[in-house]
């Protein structure tokens, strides 16, 4: 039996014993397991440097290296994210809809954990840790693959957190890490239909481009996020400034950070220069369509391809389009389902856009960037998913959760 | 451009479209749709005589012929089964959750229409009426694919859908039947991730496993059901015959009658006899493990594959389990998650044996057979959901749709 294999069915078993599980006995759990890597972080730091010194020699960037490295402050953010999970209310057992028959039958439908999760990330070993703590909340079993590049701290912390498991009422199976980190295992994980409930691949788009094409377990696919804004002819001038701003370069490489302005001609002949002007003393590069080189020369010219780009930096892609419909086709053609604004002030344009556009979070007049599970009031996210099943946008823990129908009966049998 | 993609496009681009559809508009639609299938009956028929003809020399059994065959009084039943969902409540637009941010944002979670939904199924030409109505109730756009066994019936209804749809003000396009029934046509559709977003296979465990290994598109597993009733010590034992006799006869070939019984050795000293001669009365085949072969000799040997059997016959397998987490064990080895039952009056066993049991629904004392859209007062189903993602158990219109985050501010951005 492979690695993967034993692991998954180690994870079921768990899952089983979970269905007892108190709210009390998860959270004595996650309060054991904050406790934990705090008194053991000695030695995860240690195992960590050795990920940075391989990082190092296979020629990873700063900016990947940073995203591995772990030191005193970061393990204790770790403990305290564990620690807020506690204090977040348990869905479990909620009771979602209940049916009375008229032949006495009482239906109940409530949130059950989902059973296994299956996690495959990238890079940083915090999502070991939230991904553990998230789904023990919720009473599921989870299966973590990370990236090779993160593998010595990924098995120092699952140490950790099974020496904690250890000593609380929940089976230390509840939490498994795949340390082969070969393609091999990620591979295993995508069929793993026998024991995995889910998938859910967070990282980049190639990952999560591989998880949904070859996974037959199903996928929440999470993350990319080509978004627009589109700027109607009535918008302000003050508040279109400062919320594209904000969507492009309060945080760049992020997948609610905007990549493409839609602008209404009108709005342009006015206020357009000034806008790309601000975006470039941003240091923003500016990519346009034919009207928007015209009038701002040091733009380039945008091809077909930039449409479809999600930068994730400080590059920004710049169209002119006749109105808002024509807006709701560019963004439904090239975008994502992720995150698009309106900034206007006529609301029945605000309401075409709304509807029209199929993403998962519709702004009007705000930026893009609050599209996350704490801004939400979630507490908490296990990803942002821009797919329209099960669980659409910000996840919190209900996201990690399904439902069973309990029927009590006194002997009914159906005509 | 082949055909799936066409359709695909074109359903597509109806999805949009519907998004401003209001609920009186569908319903406009429905009741057009219905009355057009009845006065087009005679060509309907027509056409479902070739498909007969067919199938008689393809040699189908009359069991399937049947599921094929329409006469006036189905014609009529399919437009009346329009007609209810009419009065079934329109889910669209619901809001589900709100939240109000100290910056003033206020954040609205709102049902919306799923896109475009796929259905794949086999023989009965009544789901193409059904799926059409309840997807079209929902404002999603659906693709048809139904079996070549009922190709021409098909394409009749079709005709009369898009009559129909032409003097209304949902798109002709919102409604597509994929006339070519070949294999190719199926595995275009599994891969149709650009414009399907959910894929819906109904059928036998075949058709629905293959759509589950090949499809990258998202997929509800509807279905199979190898349901078990668990009849405890203290089970009451007019009340157990009632129920077992209920759950396996009243219609054996629907996936919510039950294929194996467990019992407790105590129960079946003195009742497990007396039941099985009622099983055999009624001309159920008996499969039992060794004792219960030995207290029963008329019963053939189970195997380890009669466990895993969905019979949908005149046959059951019976076996005695110990304790109520031994039947649990069992029916989380080899159940398919569908529909599972405990007799007892032991309300803690009922406890034990509900919360452990990883089922879609769990019975205590009654029948599994009101694991149904109908009877659970859904007023229509799309089908019954044994996977834990988005829907579990019976699919109402809920079921059909996605939701959408709509975000008003006047000017936020994210410090």
């Amino acid at each position: 039996m492979s690695e993967v294999q034993f692991k998954g069915k180690k994870a079921q078993e768990a899952s089983y014993q979970m269905t007892t599980l108190t709210t009390e006995d998860k959270n004595e759990a996650l309060a054991l397991v904050a406790e934990q890597i705090v008194a053991d972080k000695d030695v995860i730091l240690e195992e960590n440097k050795k990920d940075i010194q391989d990082g190092r020699q296979k020629g990873l960037t700063e900016a990947v290296l940073d995203r591995i490295f772990l030191d005193k402050a970061r393990i204790e953010g770790m403990a305290e994210g564990m620690r807020q999970v506690i204090d977040l209310k348990d869905p479990i057992g909620e009771t979602l809809e209940t049916i009375e028959k008229e032949n006495g039958l009482y239906i109940e439908r409530k949130r059950v954990p989902i059973g296994v999760v299956g996690m495959i990330y990238e890079a940083r070993p915090n999502v070991t840790i939230d991904a553990a703590a998230l789904t023990l909340k919720t009473g599921n079993a989870v299966i973590l693959r990370g990236s090779s590049s993160a593998k010595y701290s990924n098995i120092a912390l699952m140490k950790s957190v099974h020496k904690a498991l250890e000593k609380s009422s929940v089976p230390v199976g509840a939490v498994q890490l795949i340390e082969d980190t070969s393609r091999e295992t990620a591979k295993e994980l995508f069929r793993l239909n026998e024991y995995l409930d889910v998938l859910i691949p967070r990282g980049g788009k190639n990952l999560i481009d591989t998880v949904v094409r070859e996974s037959t377990v199903p996928v929440i696919e999470t993350g990319a996020g080509n978004c627009h804004i589109f700027i109607d002819e009535s918008a302000k001038k003050s508040m279109t400034e400062e919320i594209v701003l904000n969507a492009k370069l309060q945080r760049p490489s992020v997948c609610n950070a905007i990549e493409t302005l839609l602008i209404h001609p009108a709005w342009f002949e006015k206020n357009g220069v000034n806008l790309l002007n601000l975006l470039k003393e941003n240091q923003v590069e500016i990519y346009g369509d034919e009207a928007v080189c015209e009038a701002f020369p040091e733009a380039k010219a945008a091809t077909e391809e930039d449409w479809a780009t999600e930068y994730l930096g400080l590059t920004i892609s710049v169209k002119l389009v006749d109105h808002v419909t024509a807006a709701v086709a560019h963004i439904n053609q090239y975008g994502t389902r992720h995150s698009e604004a309106i900034i206007t002030e006529d609301d029945k344009n605000a309401q075409i856009f709304q509807n029209g556009v199929d993403a998962a979070a519709v702004y009007h007049n705000a930026s893009t960037r609050f599209t996350d599970g704490f801004e939400f009031g979630y507490g908490a996210e296990i990803g942002i998913s821009t797919q329209k099943l099960h669980a659409r946008g910000p996840m919190g823990l209900p996201a990690l959760t399904s439902s069973k129908f309990f029927i009590n009966g006194n002997g009914q049998i159906r005509k």
